[in-house]
């Protein structure tokens, strides 16, 4: 690369947040040049939602100095990824698109929940080089002081050789209290699920509402999976894809399925000719 | 099945869009005991957000009469599975989860964006047979009069011969003025994806807002794909795994990725045994 790379910087956590601000500072130290759009406000917990029924705003942030392009999107980390592609950065292209560094993990099935990983995916889906960090420690007290080289490792590798495509990397990194980072570890996401419970409360009117409680629960003993890699003190990395088909899935139904039309459309009308862009456009 | 099968329905256009009266009208055929736990205001686009800084309330509703169970949750589709699962079903195992029908496709890559499948998603993660449907046509006023048969052929073709273990079905089915349906075809997911842009106005007060537009482009000329079979008037049907792993792009990066430890960190400490539960809570 001949000059400094641009590099897009999204997060989930919110433009505030001091995992963001550890991100920014490595990413300088690439260096590169950067731009920053994150959301407004937190938005942990929002998987891959988009905002379709309002619209947004965007506010230019001085937080990270001059020498950072930075913006808060009131709306989702996709949202995010979406508008500095295709408005901010309408006539460049990002040579890498970070997020995070999230607080708190998000391995194995949490990756479905994560808005920091769907900002990475949204802009794999781009057709951009993306990367999701989280740190294995949440709050906003979290220790982020032993990240720097493993981030910046990460980084270097997928700006020499590629992140494979069709896929963002999904980066989880040991909390600093675990002991030494032993390396990093190519890995695939752990079967693992939440068991959850609904705890139910009260208000002062006597009206019941319900707060969500989980417990971690990895179902998987595979030492090739990212609990396993964390658990032995090693940076994971997952490279997530987001064409969900399942072709074993797909094979087992060809095999198991019987797919003969229902019996009261058996008789219909002979087939017709379909213009192949009139079965209904696409919405969301 | 001795007795009639317990169904949970969902979707993300909320408990009193068209589209989930119909999917209630429907399982009342199979027959089916019914269960409904659907967001109490419309949630498309929410992905797969969950709800985690605030309560949620659950409302009971009689809108589908005296014999279908029937809540309004405030929070999103995956909340509302959650809460049906570990709350309101805890004694009691549905045989089937279905969510939508939705008004408007969640083909290729909209399932992504789809609160709808991230329902029937978070469903198959809690290891429930789970089919998520949509309508390739948009808008309150949408025909739904065709869809009958084939829905209830994929239901009981689920409900017989099950669903492939780790995924959702993603049934898409062609609007009815596309002429009448051809049969159902398993297929895998398009590569698409939405070529965006946003809208620039200005409120009363000069400040800018910004609207998502976005135009769907099929970049895939694939015969086996969910839009190949929706163009040729047929329902399609893909399996959705929520292992999002990329396995070839792992085998990919461990060719082509040089990943020694990063030189600032080669004279770490030595290797200290971590103990496995202690490398940091997955949180989210």
């Amino acid at each position: 690369m001949s000059s400094r790379p641009l590099i897009l910087i999204s997060n989930d956590d919110s433009l505030t947040a001091p995992g963001i601000a550890h991100l920014v500072r490595l990413m300088r130290e690439l260096p590169a040049e950067i731009v920053v759009v994150a959301p407004a406000s937190p938005q942990s917990g929002m998987g891959h939602a988009i905002t379709i029924g309002h619209p947004l705003r965007l506010d230019k942030s001085t937080l990270f100095g001059p020498d950072v392009e930075a913006y808060a999107c009131t709306g989702t980390p996709a949202d995010c990824v979406k508008i500095a592609k295709h408005y901010i950065l309408k006539d460049r292209r990002p040579d890498l698109v970070v997020s995070g560094i999230n607080h708190g993990s998000n391995s194995s099935v949490n990756v479905l929940y994560s808005g920091t990983m769907s900002a990475a995916i949204e802009a794999a889906i781009e057709g951009l080089p993306a990367i999701g960090f989280s740190l294995c420690e949440y709050g906003d007290d979290a220790d982020f002081s032993h990240v720097g080289p493993w981030v910046l490792e990460v980084c270097r590798q997928a700006l020499a050789h590629g992140i494979p495509a069709g896929t963002a990397l999904n980066v989880n990194i040991p909390k600093n209290s675990a002991g030494p980072i032993q390396g990093i570890r190519l890995a695939r996401q752990a079967r693992a699920k939440w068991q959850e419970s609904f705890e139910q409360r009260h208000d002062p009117y006597r009206r019941p509402y319900y707060w969500l409680l989980g417990e971690f629960v990895n179902q998987d003993l595979g030492l090739d999976t990212d609990e396993a890699a964390l658990a032995e003190g090693f940076v994971s990395v997952v490279p997530c894809q987001f064409d969900l088909t399942s072709y074993v899935g797909l094979a087992a139904m060809a095999q198991g399925w019987q797919l003969a039309l229902p019996a009261s459309s058996a008789a219909a009308a002979p087939p017709q000719p379909v213009p192949g862009e009139d079965y209904g456009p696409a919405t969301r």
